[in-house]
């Protein structure tokens, strides 16, 4: 398997290397050149990021105190800052005026390296006011449209560039095994093929074809590795991941936007089976840089290098946190609010215990970075270079982005789309917010201030009054989100008596990472109440999630007529819902993750065969699908019109280890509105030594049809579709038949 | 690390070895002498094992057909029987008649070589009408009393010989990850080091000095390894477990039971991380037999070669699956309602496929045991040998680990022990069938005929009423186990008008294995109905929990007055539980797992500092403790007296790497009331280059204190002790600062 991955990578980076050309011989000896006049503190300093906020003036909340920031750059030899100024989401000139202040102060320094400025711009320039703001990573995925994301990605680069910033903490390639966890959304779900694929689709929108451009950034991925798969689905808490999964899932996602540039990764904050990522020399070091040759920079999250002494307690002091972090392969340190990185990592040199040529290797990364971004000529948004911020042009892109994330995922006796004439009630705790829309990290760290910034924006009760009048929407909370109110349910249920029928809008808070936490991943009760309530009036229930995770609703879900799934839309998310709801957009998401329908039963759609197994020996697969019964599977999504699959057709029924399978299939819109489709191919390996998967994801396509319009969509499989790793962690494939799935036909073949 | 446990495991077989002197080598001399004698066939048919039902007469259910049997034992040279005759549970007279009648069919062949008989005795001779039943073995964890439970394993190992049977499948020694497991209740809890001395109790009480004698049994450790860690906690699904782990706690519980003498093992139906342990190299040859020299009969699960082919989908076909699970280190097949295991194994040797070394190994274990059990003399019991069996000596025994084991986890306002003069309601779905107290594996296998065999035994309704006269119980059962009936609720609400205190018994069904999959921990929502109910009433609430695992009961937790888990207490529970709730006997049981209080946080007691934080960097205890919030946490158990806990003492503030340290700390009996109370040192290890446990278990010891008593209780820790296994699967110990907590009282040491 290293020999294979070698490879792989080895020719991404000739190609990288043939268009960007001269180039990087060109920065190779400018870096070598800067790293030989630098002294031991300027290059310990470069290794050191601080939070803006540190520098900042208590009495002029936002504005730098000039000392403070002297002493930051000047004293401490700063390379990097990141996060926002008080009180949060500044506008572009403000931004501009920021970043010009710093880089007034870096040109005061003796060799005048640039700050290199990071944010977690997640879902467009997330932290700038009038940005455009895309739907969260979740939804991306549920639109299987690497097209659409990928443009998406370029509008949100173009938007952080304009707020003068070159460096986004985006995008999340974490894959997690627990639905519950608060930072699902912020992942593609659980599918590690149609992770990489986005993954890919995001890194090539953000850095463009030239990451120093003034309309690209440097992507980070993040965070490496493990993160998202907690035992319980709690921020920052163990996961257990044997390195054959870790090799057969997650690290196929990073490998994938390796190869598509990522400039810089993020450490994961937690442990995999008892080592701290931080603290691990042979994640960091012998597979991210050696095996996956990967030649970008390693940042730590926040504070994470402390928190091997005081959190996981692998390390007896701080400073040996430093030591081990270092020595591990990290080469920048997000320790933010203080300086004791610097120092204590400048004494273990002084003292020997890391040894220069690692601070060499850390510091090299860094520099390529910032003359890769150009930061030494482009450091500073010039503003009239961005006249398409927030522009009517950026915002459809969102708005489309956003069309086609939201998924049907029931519609009983097509009751909908509604009828426009109809008087219905929008109730529900999420129906009429912005927060809830965007979720965390929007404008401020938990998406507090939604309502503030995008005050502009339509809530899904607004875009409800927008779209029919206000005369037609009957509008009352019913319930709050955790908060059990029976006078308010009362008056959703008499409210609901003169409307013909219900929207109701149920979801989650806005959070993200600890604040996130939850450990019930039921629906919050009092909103299940309000459901269980409004049912009881016989009127048919349209129900629009808007939520991070799947939180459950089986108490409730058969007594809805509609079930629809808007992830974090963002801005313009009502917008598209309202017009899904309606039938003026014909909805195409599909489901990223399994929808769970019990607390105890998470299992992924491509669960094992004795995950399916309810009892005695069962050999077909109905029997096998007994046990196994989420709420809605991985794949789901409804149209208003119907696609008919036919004539699957495999161009070999036998192939030998060197070749390669074409598949084709005719999918045509059979209904009487036009639509667009996911065509999903599912491969299973029917016998191998490692237990197989019930099937695996292989390849997508979406297309758009007319009614009657018929489509022939090719898919060809190559041998490494076929491998897995085995249990000396190889990736190899095995003789033997395989099934190929896509909608419900299915061929077989065999590999020689 | 390796090292370490050939070290421990050479002096254990040293120490067989002196005290069965000539013995063994007498043995391997009758061994060698069989061994050359047998052909192909006869070796093969020695490693097969055939259910006793496949032999049976249908037109007499119980009865042989005398063709069935011949040809088993004669045609197919058959080594080994199991399970029970239909309709279940014989009288020691009928299995007599069985185990005398396959004798007769054995004689008759050419080497004479006695059938190895197996069953499921779990919980005392369990398939056997009349048998003395105890508590299963998580209710003898909570004893934490391994004298108690070392007498009861020599009560269930006669009454098992009385039956003729001289080979039972326990202990269970699986280390379940998620309590929502359905045989939760057949291990010991979630605790390794607890688990070890419960295991080595049990294999004590099983083999006793002699395995040979007619009081003892071959035990069987179950089911190598991994198979109660499941991701969701259903049964035979897959389990996700780095050997880091497997090491640092499963492997720990088969070294002791290993070391205690267990002659047999049985191999997870499961797989981990995608390798199915019966085809696991690794595991069963490389581990279990070469690392830790087990020289005994490794035998499959239930049908498991064949599920490597349609289930695992590890072989192509069944023959190849034989070939994998032999060579894998399988000795014995249970694949017994066939008899393909025999004629595919033959076919694999006569091709070379498998070498005639490896059947060798596995038919000298086999014969081993049968030498060892002294079968070739003593094959079938003389009923007059076992006057005890069934006797009130025996069933005394078992009522009082059932008392020992029932744990008090609330106690409100001393609401508990009740006054006899004072009328109560006893209500609930468990209060009136012994199949509940006894569970599964109970006279049949789902445990559903304990009704009709134990009909002399008490209910817990029966137990109350025999204890404060019928005019003082009132009953109705108020709720069924699934089925909501909301006029069944009104009843019991409207009887507890009239009693004065009420007694709730909740619980589960009898089940075991895939039967008893949930994907739902909540108790369950009819029974949460009758809680909420009758909660209403204020009248208080005695919280009766007979269930074998931790339902969850948050919902209604906080309006119960006092909470008592009885586990599955056996036949003499019922009693056990009234003479607690009366006051005739001092509760002493403590919970050997986290009991949860959410679905989807179900941490265990020995978490990770990481699992405790809630946000930001925090380093006290007491902010750590903040997100970890189980329902009652391990070692939970409350007394009607008080223990006051004074002067922890540790001999030595450093030690060196070859020093112990001893403790001791002084245990009073402060209260008014006679009590037991298990003394339990927790071990912290501060920092490790492995995150560190929270805290873990290391030593225990029950005492009995009168009151105003005092005992000065003593433990020694040793190197041992101190270590945990690295990430290259060594165990070590590092350097730095340890802290002993007993009780309230805490100390700290240095590793120099």
């Amino acid at each position: 398997m290293k020999n294979t991955i070698l490879l792989l990578f080895a020719f991404s980076i000739c190609s990288v290397t043939w268009s960007q050309g001269n180039k990087k011989s060109e920065i190779d000896a400018k870096i070598s050149e800067l790293l030989s006049k630098m002294t031991l503190e300027e290059k310990v300093g470069q290794m050191t990021q601080i939070t803006v906020t540190l520098f900042e003036d208590p009495k002029k909340p936002g504005y730098f105190d000039p000392a403070k920031l002297k002493q930051g750059i000047q004293d401490y030899h700063i390379g990097s800052i990141l996060n926002v100024p008080n009180p949060g989401a500044p506008t572009i000139q403000r931004w501009q005026e920021t970043l010009t202040a710093i880089a007034n102060e870096t040109n005061k320094t003796r060799l005048k390296i640039p700050i290199l400025y990071g944010i977690d711009a997640i879902h467009g320039a997330s932290y700038t006011t009038g940005a455009t703001l895309f739907p969260q990573q979740i939804g991306l995925a549920a639109t299987f449209n690497t097209e659409l994301v990928k443009r998406g990605a370029e509008i949100s680069a173009y938007e952080t560039r304009a707020s003068s910033i070159p460096w986004i903490f985006s995008p999340d390639l974490d894959f997690p095994r627990n639905p519950a966890w608060s930072r699902m959304w912020e992942s593609f779900g659980e599918d590690a093929y149609l992770s990489s694929k986005m993954a890919v689709a995001l890194v090539d929108g953000f850095e463009g074809k030239n990451v120093g451009s003034k309309y690209s950034v440097a992507s980070c991925m993040k965070h490496y590795i493990g993160y998202g798969s907690t035992y319980t689905g709690k921020d920052r808490t163990p996961s257990i991941i044997p390195e054959r999964l870790l090799r057969q899932y997650d690290l196929t996602i990073y490998e994938a936007a390796i190869k598509a540039g990522a400039k810089s990764v993020m450490v994961s904050s937690g442990e995999i089976n008892g080592t701290p990522v931080h603290a691990s020399k042979h994640l960091i070091t012998d597979i991210l840089k050696n095996e996956l040759g990967f030649s970008g920079v390693v940042i730590t999250d926040w504070k994470d290098i402390i928190y091997l002494n005081t959190r996981h307690k692998v390390a007896q002091t701080k400073r040996d946190a430093v030591r081990i972090a270092i020595m591990a392969g990290i080469d920048m340190s997000m320790v933010p609010e203080e300086f004791s990185f610097y120092t204590d990592l400048i004494d273990l040199v002084q003292k020997g215990e890391v040894p220069m040529s690692r601070i060499d290797d850390a510091v090299t990364r860094i520099l390529r970075m910032k003359f890769e971004l150009n930061l030494f000529q482009n450091t500073v948004a010039n503003l009239k270079d961005y006249p398409k911020f927030g522009s009517p042009e950026h915002i459809q892109e969102a708005y489309k982005t956003a069309a086609e994330s939201i998924t049907l995922l029931k519609n009983n006796n097509a009751v909908l789309p509604l009828n426009k004439n109809e008087k219905i009630l929008v109730t529900g705790a999420t129906a009429n917010s912005m927060k809830y829309l965007n979720g965390g990290w929007s404008y401020t760290w938990q998406g507090d201030k939604s309502d503030t910034y995008a005050v502009d924006k339509f809530t899904i009760l607004e875009a409800f009054q927008n779209k029919i009048g206000k005369e037609n929407v009957l509008y009352t909370p019913g319930a709050d989100l955790e908060i059990k109110n029976e006078a308010e349910i009362q008056k959703a249920v008499d409210l609901a008596k003169n409307a013909s029928k219900i929207v109701l809008c149920l979801g989650e808070k806005n959070y993200t990472e600890t604040p996130g936490d939850i450990s019930n991943i039921f629906m919050s009760s009092s909103q299940i109440k309000l459901a269980l309530a409004l049912s009881k009036l016989n009127k048919p229930i349209i129900l629009v999630l808007n939520e991070g995770r799947p939180r459950l609703i089986s108490d409730f879900e058969d007594k809805m007529n509609a079930v629809i799934q808007c992830y974090l839309p963002g801005n313009e998310g009502a917008r598209a819902l309202a017009d899904i709801i309606y039938g003026d957009v014909n909805p195409s998401g599909r489901l990223p993750y399994n929808y769970p329908r019990y607390p105890n039963s998470l299992e992924k759609y491509n669960r094992k065969y004795t995950e399916s197994i309810s009892e005695g020996e069962q050999n077909d697969d109905a029997k096998y699908e007994k046990s196994y019964l989420p709420q809605y599977e991985f794949g789901t999504g409804l149209s208003y019109t119907t696609f008919t699959y036919l004539n699957l057709k495999i161009d070999k029924s036998e192939i030998n280890s060197n070749e390669e399978i074409n598949v084709s299939v005719e999918v045509t819109n059979s209904g009487k509105k036009a639509g667009k489709e996911s065509v999903l191919l599912y491969l299973s390996d029917n016998f191998a030594s490692i237990t197989p998967e019930f099937k695996a994801l292989k390849r997508f396509e979406k297309i758009s049809l007319e009614p009657n319009e018929t489509k022939t969509v090719k898919f060809t499989l190559n041998q490494k579709d076929l491998q897995f790793v085995n249990e000396d962690l190889k990736w190899i494939s095995e003789k033997g038949t395989f099934t190929i799935q896509v909608s419900n036909l299915k061929k077989d073949f065999a590999l020689k």
